[in-house]
């Protein structure tokens, strides 16, 4: 594992944003592309996500806007819904995100995002919300 | 032009956030698709925009973070920048949105975000911003 | 659950077009995001689907082209190849629509459809088509 | 020019349906690309197009909705919306196709295809439609 | 099955290039939509792969690229990953591409190609590759 | 502007691939974002283009491959034709790997790049190409 201040302060970074979900994601590609996840570590967490510009609850509203957008990222989405626990967002304002992103990319993609949202939920004994 | 709740609940919401290039979008369905118009005011701002539980500041950041991600949305985009400015987010924090969502979407869908803020700005007398 | 003239109209045609499918998304939101199911009753289908300006069979070529070109909607297009049925398209005219749509996204977007088409058409007993 | 049964199908289609929008296409590709050209007239419209499972005007209406739903399309949609008046659909029901295929793709992919719309029908003295 | 030269020969390239995973394909089309198998086969392989302008491995990058970036094609990057392998690509390389793909499209969309390949080397007793 | 190994490496990389086309996209960036233009330099071309697993030429048919088929990424497709004639790719290889795209995600997502390198072979003096 490198040892250099990108990649100890993005560490540190996936380690209170995404917590076991995004250590697991890294773990994973240990085995095919360990620099896959040196890059997402350094860069993702190391670089952008240690940008003081914009609080980790903010970057979650965005991280859902945009995951929720683009489609077929159930998986991140499932990782990014518990980021978005961990740094405070409540579950009715993740449930909130993701209706306001259907607006802007529509009822299937909202839909699939919202189905993602009430799996980690229900693992987190967050339901019913209502 | 239609009576209800809805309809004046969203074009009151319509006019404090996306301001003047909403009601342009909106104006220029006119003569094509007036309904089309109706339901963006209806649905978009008078249903979800108009709901308590997410600030507008939030929702502009769950905008930018869908409307980059998608591609093929600067038009659109250029409409929420403004109303991100409108709603209280610094031209700094929109920056920092676009480039956040560019982990999730690549660079080129960063980089085409990032030109139409550009735009935005330099309209607004905001450039440079560093 | 809300009483007024669209709801009312719209689960009727969602009743009418998705059956027990558009019924099972709706329901499954209940825990999480009744909103979201309610504007998809009043929006999707109180407002848009009860338009007389298309025919309902109309209405699901629209929707196969665009959710078989999008990608990702798979469990949408379920919902839909079920809905086309209902409303008459034979089981040849959506695969017929569906290779159509695969001329404009591409052989996966074509390929993915198609095998959720085969899906339904199994559950269904309307299989071998040729 | 290939000569043979595909093509030449495949070119009276392209004729009928896309008109001259369809021949500046193919037209445009002669100096970079023409067996791209020829690919599209024979498998596109010697193909598929010339199927009898669909009429043209059903065609059509996937098409505006594959086209509306996957975005960055507008040169073709334009070439389409063309084609859709061409083979019989009213303006009327072609605003109707793009309002519902944007409840599945969102209200800017709508936007977008709604404008490329009130292009061509501009060009062709249809508007206002309302 | 039809008998003419394009699908003579793009059977053979099907056979060379994408090998029992193609054709799976192929076949599960054969009790509803054998044309679209067909059309696969014919422009797909005959006409386009069989082309001498690129050459087989390139033509795998190029499918590695277009499909990581896509979304929502993990079935057809398994046959194609399969593909990138039978003809020469070596699993680092494979790796390479998709990293590469990935400064494009995002890390979701390269984490998504990453672990389709991850399956793919584990069925062919590749891993680990470090 | 930062001095470390990885942006001066990226730089270089930059330079040698993209030419000019690429120092503008980062000097556009410069009163906005200059962070982003770093990253592009540091991550994109100081650690993914320098990896040795891939050779520029291959990179250049993996991003086309990546670009043509996510849409909307026109202008970052020109900055790379041209680098694909930088780094060796011959015109008709690029319009190889275009047409070869455009089988994974359909016609209108080809022609659109079809005409991006249209535009570029013209602007380098290479038309007619055949």
């Amino acid at each position: 594992m490198p040892d250099n201040d990108r990649f100890t302060r993005g560490l540190a970074r996936l380690s209170a944003i995404d917590g076991e979900g995004g250590h697991k994601v890294i773990d994973s590609l240990a085995d095919i592309a360990p620099d896959f996840g040196r890059y997402i570590v350094e860069f993702g967490f190391g670089d952008v996500y240690s940008r003081p510009g914009l609080a980790p609850r903010d970057r979650q509203l965005v991280t859902i806007g945009s995951l929720t957008s683009m489609g077929g990222c159930e998986p991140q989405l499932e990782v990014h819904v518990n980021a978005a626990l961990n740094v405070g967002l409540t579950p009715a304002e993740i449930v909130e995100a993701i209706m306001h992103a259907a607006v802007y990319s529509g009822f299937p993609r909202g839909l699939n995002a919202m189905f993602t949202a009430k799996k980690v939920f229900a693992e987190r004994g967050l339901l019913p919300l209502v």
